[in-house]
Formats: C-alpha cells, sequence, structure tokens
C-alpha cells in the first residue's frame, strides 16, 4: 500500500472564521478533512505540527519542520503551508536528499465554496506519487522543483522563475 | 508552458438531472468548469468528444478515442471516462507508445457538494506533469499503470490487481 | 417555544445518486440533514412518510398523508414534496382547517451545489410561523395559497393562477 | 408581482477574504449573489447602501438606512446586516409604521460552505411577505419582532427576550 505522511503547518488554507471576534484564525488541518470525505485506496496520516500564518514562520519553525520530515518513516512526504513564504520553505527542506517532499496550501481558505484547496491537495497527492527525491511545490495545477519557482503577487499565481527553460 | 489535451467521452462525472424528465444525462464536460475556475499555470484544452455512459462504450468509440489521442499534437492527454469500463479503455489506450495518457472520472457527478470530481481531475492533472510515456489511471488518490488496476464493485473503489507487487 | 412537525413524501428535493446502478433514486429526507447543520431557535420534529416521486403518489399516498397531517399533534406542519403534483396535494390537505400546512420541495436536488433546496426550505420555515390557517405551496422565493398556483413547465417555475388579482 | 427592496449594510454575511493581506473585509452584498441564482417568482431590488461590521455602525448610519427605508417606495423591505448590532437597528426602524421590514445576516460569511446565508435570506423573504407591518429579525429559522429578540453570545444564537410569554 502507497504511504503518505501529511505535516501540516497552518496557512490559508486551514483560516476559520470566528463571529465572535470578526477576524480569521489558524485552525485544524483541513487536509484531514478534505481527504475523509473521500474513499482513498491509499494510507496516510496526518500530524498538525504548528499553526501559523506563513509570515510568521520563523527560523525554529522550519527547523522543526526539517527535523519532523527528516526523522519521519514515510519517504513521501505532503506539508500543507502557507503561500507567502511557501518558497523560502521548499528550498530548506530541499536539503533533505532521501525523501520525496511537496509542498501544498490554498490561496482561499479551504472553508470557502470557491477554495482551490481539494483540487491542490488532489495535484499535489498526485505528483507526490511518481516524483523522484527532492523538495517540491504544487500550487496552480502545476508540479514546481523548489529552486524554479516563485509566487507572483500580482496575479496570486506560482510560477517557474525561469520560463524558457522549462520542460514541456 | 506544459500543455494538457483533455478529451472527455461522458461518465458519471458529467451527469446532469432534469427535473422535467426526472432522470439524469450526460452533459458537457465538467473538467472544463472545474478548471476555469482555477487560476492555472498550465495551458489546457478541452475536447468534447462523446457524452455516453460507460457501459454504452463500443468498440467503434474506443477506436475514435484511440484516433484521436494518438492523433492529438499534445504529448500529455487526460481523458475523463466513465468508471464501468475505464480499466478496458486505458488498456486499449496503452497501444499508444509515445504519449502520457492518464484517466480519470469520477464515482459521484462533479455538480454534487460531496462529489470526487475536483479532487480526481487535480490528482489526474499532477501525476500527468511527472508520469513517463503510458497509459493510466488515477482515481481514489492514486496513480495505477493501466495493466495493474480494477473497480472494485463491492467498496466502489479502483485498487491495484496484484497488492503485493506494488510499490510503496 | 415555536414547534413546527415536518412531514416527508420524497420528490427531487430527495433524489440521490448511485453510481453502481447509474440511476437517481428517492433517499432519506434531506430536509433534516439541512436543519441539522443550522443552529435553530425553534423546535422540529421530521417523519419520512413516503420516499416517491410526485408523479408516483397515488390516491391512497394523499389518504396517508391527509390522515398523518390531520392527526399531527403540531399545528405547523410543513410537507417536503416532489414539484410535479405538489399543487394536487396541497388543495386536497386545504380541507384541514385547523392548521397551518406549507408544501415546499426543490428544481434540483438538495446534493447538488446549485439546489434551491435550502434556500426554499428557510423560504417555507419563515413563512409557516406567520402565515394563517390554511394550504399553502412555498416556492421560487413566493408564498402561494394552495387554490393560486400552478407550475409553469415552460420556465421550469411555480406561478400564481390569476397574476391580476394578486396582493403586493 | 410581489415586489421586494433589499438594502444591504454590510456584516459578517458579506465578509470577503484577501490572500494578500490575510484578513476579512466587507465585500458586496451576497443577498444579489445568492437570488441571482435561483430562477425566483418574485421582483426584487438590491441597494447597497454601507459595507460595514455592525460594530462599525453609527449613529449616522442608523439615520441614513432609516431614511432609505422610509422613503423607499416599496413597502416590504428586507435589509442584511451584521449580527452584533442588529437588534439595536431593528428597534431603531421600528418607528416607521407603514411598512413591512425584516432584518437579516449570517453568523458565517455567505462565501463559506456551511454558511446559514441561503437559508437565512430565504426564512427572511417567506415571513416578509406574511407579516403585518412592523421591524422584525429573522435568524436561526424564527421570526422575532423587533422589540422582543436578543442575541445569546454563549450560543451564538438569536433568541427571544421573554421566552414564557411567546406564542406558539
Amino acid at each position: 500500500m502507497i504511504s503518505i505522511s501529511i505535516i501540516t503547518v497552518g496557512g490559508t488554507i486551514d483560516k476559520i472564521y470566528f463571529d465572535a471576534k470578526s477576524e480569521y484564525e489558524v485552525g485544524p488541518p483541513n487536509a484531514e478533512k478534505v481527504l475523509s470525505e473521500l474513499n482513498l485506496s491509499i494510507h496516510y496520516t496526518v500530524t498538525s505540527l504548528l499553526r501559523k500564518d506563513s509570515l510568521d514562520m520563523t527560523d525554529e519553525d522550519r527547523k522543526l519542520l526539517y527535523t519532523t520530515v527528516a526523522g519521519d518513516p514515510a519517504t513521501k512526504i505532503l506539508v500543507t503551508h502557507g503561500t507567502d513564504t511557501m518558497v523560502e520553505t521548499a528550498r530548506y527542506l530541499a536539503a533533505i536528499r532521501d525523501k520525496t517532499i511537496v509542498l501544498t496550501g490554498a490561496l482561499e481558505p479551504a472553508l470557502f465554496k470557491t477554495s482551490d484547496a481539494t483540487f491542490n491537495i488532489g495535484c499535489a497527492i498526485g505528483a507526490l506519487q511518481v516524483l523522484q527525491n527532492g523538495s517540491y511545490i504544487v500550487m496552480n495545477g502545476r508540479v514546481f522543483p523548489a529552486d524554479n519557482v516563485r509566487k507572483n503577487l500580482d496575479v496570486n499565481r506560482f510560477e517557474p522563475l525561469t520560463p524558457k527553460s522549462e520542460a514541456g
């Protein structure tokens, strides 16, 4: 059986809304909720490691994530993460050479009707099973190596750094 | 830019409901609707080739699909298809050696709140970008080679034929 | 506490889809599911009396519904019903003079993302609390007395029989 | 034709999320979006008067709303409003004697999958057609006169002030 370890650190994908306070907070991992409603033919575990906006991720947070991923018995790791510093974290995790690591997240909270969360998680899980070892970002329907991706804030979309050299 | 050709032939994923007749019919391709609502970093085209229940797919229909896929200028092909004969079609298309072909669909119509369609399309697009040439099925969160997959009707889920030999 | 008795007899609102059979059937009452997800300030009970397409409702079925409504201890009754013969049933129930009876349903199954079911149930519950005794249909955002309503099949919408005489 | 004037002043029902800023803001009126997707048999207009959290509603804002409602040619007025000061506004508008005024809103933004917005708008429109002149709140499936309702913050639900004296 294919086995995936899902580690969640927060971000927009897990934002919830509290009417009492009229503000959002990072809640429990929506990846778990999305997957539990499907009838999957893979085995997975979900570890909620942090609940942070990605702009609040510190060096210590990244070290904790690195150690957690490196020590995970699974070789296929899915990390759900905020989008603003997802690229930085993907590059940091690229030093782990013996695992396939895919980071994904969402540009709209998973609880929204029009969220990209379910599609992104699907896309990430599809790619994770096939990719060679390394660190990758899967966003906007596309698989990016950690060293060739940026978030284009103007169009709110992940893109390759070097469009000319890309395959396909 | 990564470019994907999506060819749709019908199935549960595209089922719609007509109140006037109190029955379902196969409607326009929902893969197109799902993808148009996202902000993708890949290029894709959608061709609605057939609108059939997969149990109604004939040898002529499979020949038409084969010819269409083989003649498509794209090398990465996503086919949305009914689930009951998806395995048969995937094996038929496996004779095309110079393309990556992924078949997916849904166990519940895409128009349903709880449909697996969006997740499955995401999963298929993620895998399609990374897979070597060949014919595959992506269903229930898993990537299956065409020659090692069956639909388990008892649990309404796709599974490998030979669980012992599978990787991971 | 305001108390409402909800009696369900089937119809499009409760249609579900079985992939195994590739067809729709009438399932358990969706009114109960819709209301259970809200945090209501009213008391209600749900009785699943029949699971029928409204075109299959017989004279015996209407007699059973009449007896059930007439014998219900609640004075405010909500009936969810198929749309094709909803008008006929509403007129039949109008002989019950000491209760407020509202019939509603949906033009698209409640399980669909774009279904009118949740809105219609809300509209029916809002009207039911305020209406005088009598039999009414609440569909398409409007409250109709049982003797001044028809389903216009051409536009798939309920309308008054005599638009000139309507209030408002 | 029954005609309803919908006046929107903001609140949770219209909250949207901006990923760029990782925060919520009050957006365009969701009542309009909800109703436009239905096939209604009533006529309605939507006026976006303010886009405020209800805690930010000032005396001037309430005067503006009062003048707008009082001067509206329609006699049936639906106001969508934030929940925290909805009761205060409903009482303020109760001085308008020649119209039926219903205030509603949502405890979760309308864009959320599990929002109460569609149900509440339905419930409000159903009640609005039947109520005598006066000012009312319709929330949590219940119709409250403006002088007998409070928001119970502990259970995040509207309730009558005097449960003993209520009808039904």
